[in-house]
């Protein structure tokens, strides 16, 4: 089975990169339909689901949750939801069906399946920029404003995947892959990275 | 003209990545050149500029060198070494011709150029294993000292690179792609980059 991680930062077009990835390789590709999973599983809003993921949800207090003294999820229904969510990328995981999977410390939860694990990112310029193109309603957000929201984003992502993980979110040495997609359009260099894709499918490991 | 730089962590198989991409990309290479070079202009001893380059030279305290306060070289012919090292990396840049450059913080030297900064970085026990196969009598050094010498050549790199630059060596934000070689057969990544390298040569920056 092959898998592809995509873990990126806000803005950077990991998403973008991990959809057009998964089209070009012929893959099952995995983003909201794990929060679908999560919403019928927990049956908890969407909205709600989708808030809890995106907006920090963590609080620095050193708890035992999976492999290591980390984070703590607020609540109750954060600890379902992450709850959830884990088992539902176990089970992707299970189906043994190729897959590229957009964030949700996939990297980490499937590591037995070696998945080649790619980092994105970009300078924080490149990431408003992108932000702008790509949001409706965001004009009303000043870019500092948008620095912060981002950069609250990525440490939510970082913490979450702390949970789960001992390396670090974001650390080159936690991927394979770290790509600067300042300036790139994300479609143009998506052959660049499936190359590579197939290079590392095709190795020993 | 297309210019190809390599920062690596030692035994990440750096310096051979970049003579296999300028032999594939048919572009002019530096490396021990640039020795060779810096032994003309300052008349020194091989050996002692190899030494004094690859080995820690620096102390931290604060002075104005380049264009920033950073760690100053230990003496005199320190201080000659690297000005005469930056002067053989810019007249390589003045040349105008394509090539790949190891090291030697020539992404900050010749920024100006527009190049492709590349990082190259493995895990220890890779780096270990690969110095032991590439280099003789090396057998009478434990894994541990070889660690400790890996450690202490990066952080020199790191310190030469601060010299000249506000941006730190080794992090993913000072490079447009980083590619982990653990467990990799630097020939046989090697079209991978080339590939990744004409594409970035392509764009309009």
């Amino acid at each position: 089975m092959k898998i592809i991680t995509i873990s990126r930062e806000f803005g950077s077009g990991g998403r973008e990169l991990g959809r057009s990835l998964a089209d070009m390789l012929h893959m099952d590709y995995y983003d909201r339909e794990i929060i679908s999973a999560i919403v019928e599983k927990t049956k908890f809003d969407e909205k709600y689901v989708e808030n809890i993921l995106k907006n920090g949800t963590m609080q620095s207090v050193p708890i035992t949750f999976g492999r290591t003294f980390s984070y703590s999820p607020v609540n109750d229904n954060v600890t379902k939801i992450l709850v959830s969510q884990h088992q539902i990328i176990k089970e992707i995981g299970a189906k043994g069906r190729d897959c590229v999977i957009v964030g949700r410390s996939a990297d980490v939860l499937l590591e037995e399946y070696n998945p080649v694990n790619i980092f994105v990112y970009a300078d924080m310029a490149s990431k408003i920029k992108r932000c702008r193109e790509r949001a409706a309603d965001i004009d009303k957000f000043s870019d500092r404003e948008l620095e912060k929201k981002i950069k609250q984003i990525d440490s939510n992502r970082a913490k979450s995947r702390e949970l789960v993980a001992n390396s670090k979110w974001g650390r080159k040495e936690s991927y394979h892959l770290c790509i600067n997609t300042t300036g790139l359009n994300i479609n143009d260099i998506t052959p660049v990275i499936a190359e590579y894709a197939r290079f590392m499918f095709g190795r020993t490991v």
